[in-house]
């Protein structure tokens, strides 16, 4: 066959591009349904229906035609959609390096692994898992060995979840993040705790300020919807139909930041340049931008004085009983509490990324081989005992907290703290281009914000590399200065230290 | 390749069919989600996801390698797998005549189509609709087309609702419906009417009592959801997830009477042989043989006196000012009122089958091209005149209520009107066979039928023809004559004829 005209080779790759993203959003549909609406005996099925859609997906994707028509395009310079067929192109390499047997028994391992690890937390016994984890480890050790190029086996992992980062520098940039936060935090542990919050708040009535805080940020009734879900989480299926979910629990105001931090999920996937919708580019760049946003909207937005300014007059009435004798600033303290705690989830914005940092040098050691799987719970008190300087005992409340290893996500977890480090990088380079911001936020009025992020974070999507995201907004590399400043300054005001 | 053993062309069918009814299950929850819970304005991309879906299927269900497994086991005749390849089979060779292009542009024409009717009814005016509506018909004819060893055209439309049931059978079905019924209904139509409920019913309370009922026939917690719908459905997802929906409005009662009606399909679904799960035979085996289970349970069970002498007390609680001043026999009579009326869907258990007889009649003339899309207005207003003698002069109350042409599904209605009749030739026999039925609904036991049926009915899903179903149940091939006994018997001592 002679080959085709370069615009219509570049139709034939929209076609295969926007099948693959249907594929995508039906895979993404499921998931949410699963974990919103599905009635509990229909998870059995629920698993097999989605493995053969991304069974499908992965077929699709790895066809060697596709293969063909990204090598033609890509070797014309001419080529307008030059962002998509590079996005389409690296993942069309890669995922052809790992062989399809592999990603079956990946897949295998994930289900066991989630099996094992819920036996585990119902016998309270790291051991009943350790095997499961093992398994998934070595996996990974095969994935890795796809890709013999690369300078440490688990660039491999981190390359699924943040394209180009390296195991290198996340040492360096956590290694800078464990020397600015374990002083700060043992010296705030000396200082008095402001008084907190006492509840109960009513459900229902949070529920009813969580939508309208959503409202500002930029839900709209006719494109968004707002659900319950017991791991909170956001995604967008399709264009004009983007889902945010919360868990509420009258005991707290968590879910609040909850909705905040799912809603900046939701504006980044709202805000891709609708050119790149069903093509393989039209969402978020990568795990650790997308947290920026996340934690952007929670923390920086959500937990500061401007932003209550303006809404906890109608908190109060809400909860007249809970807050009637709480000031704007004593809410402001109480929100922004540290106290090291077990939990990873509850963890406040100073103490967060340790928690990750021992992730991260967990993960390494068992990639490496330098700790077997059944000595993660020693290595886990040790390391807890080191940051935060806390004793964990319950293995609920250690090393089987977090789903991720069950379902074989290592490398995941570094993007979370990648995630808090860019919010703050943009937060400066914000705060240098939005002057008045602190006075928008105070009137309730977040255009100037969203249309910032939209411009410089959100509109190219996966078009560019998270690197070229991050230099274009703030001129900078991955640089965990300002957020050590942030939280240096933010809590030495707090704190009186 | 040497032909595979039996055995693991058994197995390697098995994982086809599984792929197939996976991506059928993708394909449920998607057409699910947006009729439920999606925002309006992912309306577009559902579409575009849900014909990839489709368009996926197809070219797996089409394979010739699946032909050639299917030829294999066929010849077999000691495949235990019978059935399940039987239907298979059935499907693929029927799939495989139907050319790959015109499946696309019904595709089109189906979405055109409801692009049109949604214009026609806002402009009321079914002129804006019949150019699509003959677009819909011509293609149709291309699709009878490729059936030429049948008798009639139409036969192919009904075969792809109702297996093997020919045009000349329903013409002769009808015939005897419109001739038994005509006369009733005019006769009705000189008595005097009894007492109508008057409302409001608190929308809230009627959801209670729905999922009350719905809990007596068979409805569990972890294994349904009952949600709401502006066009009431049911469907299994999958094995475990059976979602049923309705419509509530405070004016009448009748969102109770969908529940049932809803929970009929539901309970046919979820009967069927556990081990047909992940086939292509794990289903209802035709629209008509569904519908007698909807109506059965709606009408046979829902609107008789033995069923509300359990749970009307409960329900004159729940709506004291409304019905504290009707007894059992008065809201008997009121929920059994025979009524002509020009739609449809408010159409009562008398009156309806002849809605369907004029659908019916228009449908066979369009496809033969005895009528143009354009005269169908005159010709539904003379049908209506003589069928229920009433006169129809706004559209919205004619042909353009219903959305099954726009959509191009001509052959499916007649279904509706099949499920009527078998509806109650399955009554005849049950009544026969669990002479304690009156005595074990009046006390809110619905265990025995429920038996009866999954043992008759739902267990084999698709491995039997509607045809055997029947005569399996009855020992009878269709058959309009029970049909109209009941509701001669029924509404002869109701309005005392």
């Amino acid at each position: 066959m002679p080959s085709p005209e370069p615009s219509s080779a570049a139709a034939a790759l929209r076609e295969r591009l926007a099948e693959l993203d249907d594929l995508g959003a039906a895979g993404r549909l499921l998931a949410w349904d699963q974990q919103v609406m599905m009635p509990p005996r229909g998870a059995a099925a629920r698993g097999e229906v989605m493995a053969t859609v991304e069974r499908l997906a992965h077929a699709r994707a790895t066809d060697p035609a596709l293969g063909a028509l990204l090598d033609e395009l890509a070797a014309d310079a001419a080529q307008p959609d030059a962002g998509v067929v590079r996005v389409a192109r690296r993942d069309h390499l890669r995922a052809v390096r790992i062989p399809e047997a592999l990603v079956g028994e990946i897949a295998l391992a994930a289900a066991a692994g989630q099996e094992a690890w819920l036996a585990a937390r119902e016998a309270r016994d790291f051991a009943v898992f350790a095997p499961a984890l093992e398994r998934n480890v070595a996996l990974r050790r095969e994935l890795a060995a796809c890709f013999p190029e690369l300078a440490h086996p688990y660039d491999a992992l981190l390359d699924v979840y943040e394209p180009d980062l390296t195991t290198a520098r996340v040492r360096e940039v956590f290694g800078a993040l464990r020397e600015g936060l374990v002083g700060l935090i043992a010296a705030i542990a000396e200082r008095p705790q402001p008084p907190e919050l006492r509840g109960p708040f009513d459900v229902g009535a949070q529920r009813e300020i969580a939508l309208l805080l959503a409202r500002g940020l930029g839900f709209e009734d006719d494109g968004w919807r707002l659900d319950e879900a017991v791991h909170p989480f956001a995604l967008a299926i399709a264009p004009g139909d983007a889902r945010v979910t919360a868990r509420f629990d009258a005991a707290s105001l968590s879910g609040l930041f909850a909705v905040l931090h799912e809603m900046g999920h939701g504006l980044y996937e709202h805000q891709v340049d609708p050119a790149l919708a069903r093509t393989t580019a039209g969402t978020g760049t990568s795990l650790g931008i997308h947290e920026s946003q996340s934690r952007l909207w929670e923390n920086l937005v959500g937990r500061s004085e401007p932003f209550w300014s303006h809404h906890y007059p109608r908190l109060q009435a809400a909860f007249p009983a809970a807050l009637r004798d709480v000031d704007l600033a004593g809410f402001h303290r109480a929100i922004n509490v540290v106290r090291p705690s077990p939990i990873r989830v509850h963890a406040d914005e100073a103490t967060y990324s340790l928690h990750i940092v021992l992730r991260f040098e967990l993960e390494v050691a068992l990639l490496e081989g330098t700790l077997a799987a059944a000595d993660v719970p020693a290595a886990w008190t040790d390391g807890m005992r080191e940051l935060l300087g806390i004793e964990v005992t319950d293995p609920l409340d250690g090393p089987l907290q977090d789903i991720h290893w069950a379902a074989g996500e290592l490398g995941y977890f570094p993007t979370y703290a990648i995630g808090g480090i860019v919010a703050s990088q943009l937060w400066e380079a914000i705060r240098g281009d939005l002057p008045e911001l602190d006075a928008a936020l105070a009137r309730g009025d977040y255009e100037p914000l969203r249309a910032w992020l939209a411009e410089r974070v959100h509109r190219p999507g996966r078009t560019l590399t998270p690197a070229e995201v991050l230099r274009g907004a703030t001129g900078q590399d991955l640089d965990p200065g300002p957020l050590l400043a942030h939280l240096h300054a933010k809590y030495g005001a707090l704190y009186g230290l």
